[in-house]
C-alpha cells in the first residue's frame, strides 16, 4: 500500500455528492424536529433544532470549498462539470431548506408564549407532504434520475394548492377571533416557509434534469403560490 | 484588424460583471416599480412588473452558461476562479430580489380589489432602504472593495428594525379592524419580501468579501428578523 493514494475525479464526486446527501438528510430531519417541537410546545427543544441549522451551514461551506477545489485542481469538463456546478446549487437549495426550518422552531417558540390556537391543525400534513418532496428531490439526485426529479415538479402543485387552503382558513380565524391575530400570523409565516422548502425540491429537481440533460426542462413550471394573487 | 479576435479571460470576466449589474440594475428598478404600482393600484403596470421579472431569469441563466463555458475553457485559478464563482452565487442572489419584488407587484393586483388600507405607509421607505442596500451591495462588488461591502451588512440591521416596527404596527391594525385582515396579511407579506431583499443584498456583500479576501468574513452576522423571536 502507498502511503498516498491518488484520488480519482470519481472520489471526489463521491465525496461531494456524500455531503449532500448528509445535508439533505439533516435538512428533512430539522423539518421533522421543528414540526415535532411546535406540535409539542417544546421551546427547549425548538431551540436545539435552531443551532443544529450552524450543521447544515457547515456543509454547505464545506462543498462550496470542495467544490472550488475540485475545478482548480481537476479542470473539469462537460458533464463531469455539470456534475459539480449541480453540486454548488443543490447544496445552496438545502442550505435554505435548513433555514426554513430553523425559522419555522424560532416560531414555534414565540407561539408557545400564546395561548394553543387550533387553527394550525392542517401544518403538519402540509409539512409532510414538504419533505416528502425533498426527499425524493434528493432520491433522484441521488441516482441521477431525470424523470424522477420531474414527478417532483408535478408533486409541488399538490403541495401549493394545499397551502392555499391552508392560508384561507388562518384568515378566516383571525377575522373570527382577533385576539388570535398574532399568533395566526406566525402560523401563516410558518406555512409559508414550508410552501417555499416545496419551491426548492423542485430547484433540486430541475437541477437534477439539467445535470443529466445539459439543458434546462422545457416547460417553465408554473408559479406555485397562489395566494399573492387571491384575495 | 483581424476577424477573431481572441478575447482574455479578463475579457470574459468583464462581460460576465456586465451581465450582473444589468441583472442588479434591473432588480433594484423592478422592487421600484412594484412599490410604485403598489402605491398607484395600477394592475396593469403591476402585470408589466410581473412579466418583465422574466429578463432577470433570462439573464440568470446567461450568467450560468457563461460561467460554465469559462470553467470548461479557462480552467481560471484562485483568485480567477473565485471571480467566477462570486459571480454564479452573486446572479443567484440578484434572481431572488427579482422575484420578491415580482411577488410586491403580484400581492399589490390583490390589495386593488379591497379598500385602501392606511397600514402600508410604512412600506415606501422600507422598500427605499432595501434597495440603496442592494444598489451599495452590487457597487461594492463592482468596485471589489470588500470593506464597502461589509458596511452594508450594518445597514442591514436598520432596515431589520424598521421591518420589526412595521410588523407590529400591521398585527395592530389588524386587531383594531379585522375587516382588514386579508389586506394587511398581504402588506405582511411584502414587508418580509422586502427585509428578505435585504438579506440578499448582505449576501452579496459576503460573496465580494469571500471575492477578495479567499475566505468568508470572520464574524457571522446576526439574524435579523427578530419577529420570528417576538410575540
Amino acid at each position: 500500500m502507498t502511503e498516498h493514494i491518488v484520488k480519482s475525479f470519481d472520489t471526489e464526486l463521491q465525496r461531494l455528492d456524500g455531503e449532500i446527501q448528509r445535508m439533505g438528510e439533516i435538512a428533512v430531519a430539522q423539518l421533522e424536529a421543528a414540526m415535532d417541537v411546535l406540535q409539542r410546545r417544546d421551546s427547549q427543544a425548538a431551540q436545539r433544532v435552531v443551532a443544529n441549522d450552524d450543521a447544515i451551514d457547515a456543509l454547505e461551506h464545506e462543498v462550496g470549498h470542495d467544490v472550488l477545489q475540485l475545478l482548480a485542481l481537476r479542470q473539469p469538463m462537460a458533464r463531469d462539470l455539470r456534475e459539480v456546478y449541480a453540486a454548488l446549487r443543490i447544496s445552496s437549495d438545502i442550505e435554505r431548506i435548513g433555514d426554513y426550518a430553523a425559522n419555522v422552531a424560532k416560531r414555534s417558540m414565540v407561539l408557545n408564549q400564546m395561548p394553543v390556537v387550533p387553527a394550525g391543525r392542517g401544518l403538519p400534513a402540509l409539512a409532510r407532504l414538504a419533505g416528502s418532496l425533498v426527499s425524493e428531490a434528493l432520491e433522484a439526485y441521488r441516482l441521477r434520475d431525470a424523470d424522477r426529479a420531474m414527478a417532483v415538479r408535478g408533486r409541488d402543485a399538490e403541495l401549493d394548492a394545499e397551502y392555499t387552503g391552508l392560508f384561507r382558513e388562518l384568515l378566516t380565524y383571525m377575522a373570527e377571533d382577533p385576539r388570535q391575530i398574532t399568533a395566526c400570523t406566525h402560523l401563516l409565516f410558518i406555512a409559508k416557509n414550508i410552501e417555499r422548502i416545496g419551491d426548492h425540491a423542485t430547484n433540486i429537481a430541475e437541477n437534477t434534469w439539467f445535470l443529466v440533460h445539459g439543458e434546462p426542462p422545457a416547460t417553465e413550471r408554473e408559479k406555485r403560490d397562489r395566494t399573492s394573487e387571491q384575495a
